[in-house]
């Protein structure tokens, strides 16, 4: 019976998604967005030198005629790509962050696989100056000649991972039968659009990622910064070194704390967002219990410094991609109601 | 004195498109812009499956312990990336799909690298519901494993290459001394902004590409479609399969033309848009001739074919980069008047 169910869920989901996104024309919705502006950059990155690698002959088109093509010379590389939109009417106190995971890009925070509005939107819609990015590497930062700038090679995720790794279903097997957790908040039905989402990544970029996102933080900031699992270990990076560019922190499952001495952040609030099912095996109850001490941490050494767990608010069901699932409004909600208690939203 | 005038350019000219960009809140700037609503999609695509492949241990961080990768299994790829702003009063007669060209993603119609509003903004601003998009392989659409499933390998361009192939400066050794064209309309000083948002192309992605701009069509269609160089290529392939699927067809600097018969096009009208300098070098001779070569035969089969050379029209100095250089306004105000003798805008 409870297959039953899912199973129509499924079936039925990717047409109420597709709807949503594609005929918002003609659909009743939220009332009209008022933006001051909206535009779009690059930010840092460096110059990079090839030589010494043979000239290649390439077809440009399958049977075309071979054009001379010389990797050696000079490439512009390891910038990062920045959306920003400003409302008309700014309530936020700082511009707003929205920075993604490994393996995304800035698309984790538009239009949820189930064709809802984003974080992004929600937002923006409550007077935030929203910026969403696409880290080194990923979407539209593009990515640098590898092995030459980029060390090694990129890696892809299988369709069963996400699934299994991020606590949609019960870990290894459960995407074959596409079992899911108990209330899991995915919209199992919408999981192919989540997949489509999934970029490639290197594992030897950390620097030059970081490095883009302190140029970000120059630029735009003082800000404050939303930030998921590994964006989540660059923004604990990039405020430990910057602290006066950061009003606060949210780190959303965050994955790596880094080594620096927490005292540095006594001055930015941070809150660590937790979702449910965070026993389901070791890793992430290793991710839980450090997640935990860092707060501890923190708040012992004089930072403001809070754990959300979302279950203890009542939020369940939450696996690690919590800004696409069904209940993300009211994640968001949870976040903006700690931002207005920091003094950073009125 | 010319080069000391171009030299001081050069320096000031990134300052200005910064200040533009991130300062935008305090900066007096154009009225509000009102949206219905705003998001994005993944369209297009297919499963692909890798087996056969060795079982690789590689650090997800430098230094860090190796995990095991496994590389086969199934995979979901070639889709394409949209984003989608409607506005709150929409004058447009049907969607507007802005389509870029090789190498390059969905921000080309963004922010101008000289941190002006380009045409996602000007069109939206006109009351047309805007849809850009990032091909497959392309940015925010992510790439797939190759040579597993995207054949050869991905082609860079070094920082000499679109100066001198996209007519900003007189052909070969013009990027090293940092030469113009006469009375260039690309904002020299910020070339490094445009060089930011080149992205790597594989030349084996034609079908792929294609099959993902048709769904595209099916999905919002019929749409009027702005596309650039390659994109134009594809633009045209779709329109003579799914001529039902498109209002217009605006092709700027179309550097393929496909082998339909133009006739198959008859109920489309097509603009060729045509830049300056095209009598520089036999590559873009042979592309200016082949254009009007083009509209000349859909206008002989009953086929509502225009040209329009922008010098012809009095806006001179335009490279293959139109979109990005200091007139893209007046660009944009001449296709959007021949959009409106169209009746596709009132």
């Amino acid at each position: 019976m409870r297959w039953t169910r899912r199973l129509l869920a499924s079936a039925l989901a990717p047409l109420a998604a597709l709807r949503a996104a594609g005929a918002a024309a003609s659909m009743p919705g939220p009332p009209p967005l008022a933006l001051r502006a909206m535009g779009s950059f690059h930010v840092g990155g460096r110059e990079a030198v090839i030589s010494g690698r043979p000239v290649k002959e390439v077809a440009l088109r399958p049977g075309g005629p071979p054009v001379r093509i010389d990797p050696n010379g000079t490439y512009q590389v390891e910038a990062m790509y920045v959306q920003w939109f400003a409302p008309a009417e700014e309530r936020g106190q700082a511009p707003l962050l929205l920075w993604h995971g490994g393996g995304m890009t800035g698309a984790a925070y538009e239009t949820t696989p189930d064709g809802r509005e984003g974080w992004q939107a929600w937002f923006l819609r409550r007077g935030w100056r929203v910026h969403v990015s696409d880290a080194v590497e990923r979407g539209r930062a593009g990515f640098a000649p590898s092995p030459e700038v980029f060390e090694g090679e990129p890696l892809f995720l299988t369709k069963d991972v996400p699934w299994e790794r991020f606590r949609i279903g019960p870990g290894p097997g459960s995407y074959a039968v596409r079992a899911a957790l108990p209330g899991s908040q995915f919209p199992v039905g919408a999981y192919d659009a989540l997949m489509r989402q999934f970029v490639p990544r290197w594992t030897t970029t950390d620097e030059a990622q970081l490095s883009a996102y302190r140029a970000l933080l120059e630029r735009v900031g003082p800000a404050v910064v939303i930030a998921h699992a590994q964006g989540a270990y660059f923004a604990l990076r990039a405020a430990q070194e910057r602290p006066a560019a950061v009003r606060a922190l949210v780190l959303l499952e965050p994955v790596g704390f880094g080594e620096a001495p927490p005292a540095v952040l006594a001055g930015v609030p941070v809150l660590v967002v937790h979702g449910d099912h965070l026993g389901q095996d070791p890793r992430w109850a290793a991710i839980r219990d450090r997640g935990r001490d860092v707060v501890a941490r923190l708040a012992a050494s004089g930072g403001r410094a809070e754990l959300l767990s979302l279950p203890e608010r009542g939020l369940r069901g939450n696996g690690h991609l919590m800004m696409l699932e069904r209940n993300s409004d009211a994640v968001a909600e949870a976040i903006q109601g700690w931002l207005a208690a920091q003094s950073l939203w009125r």
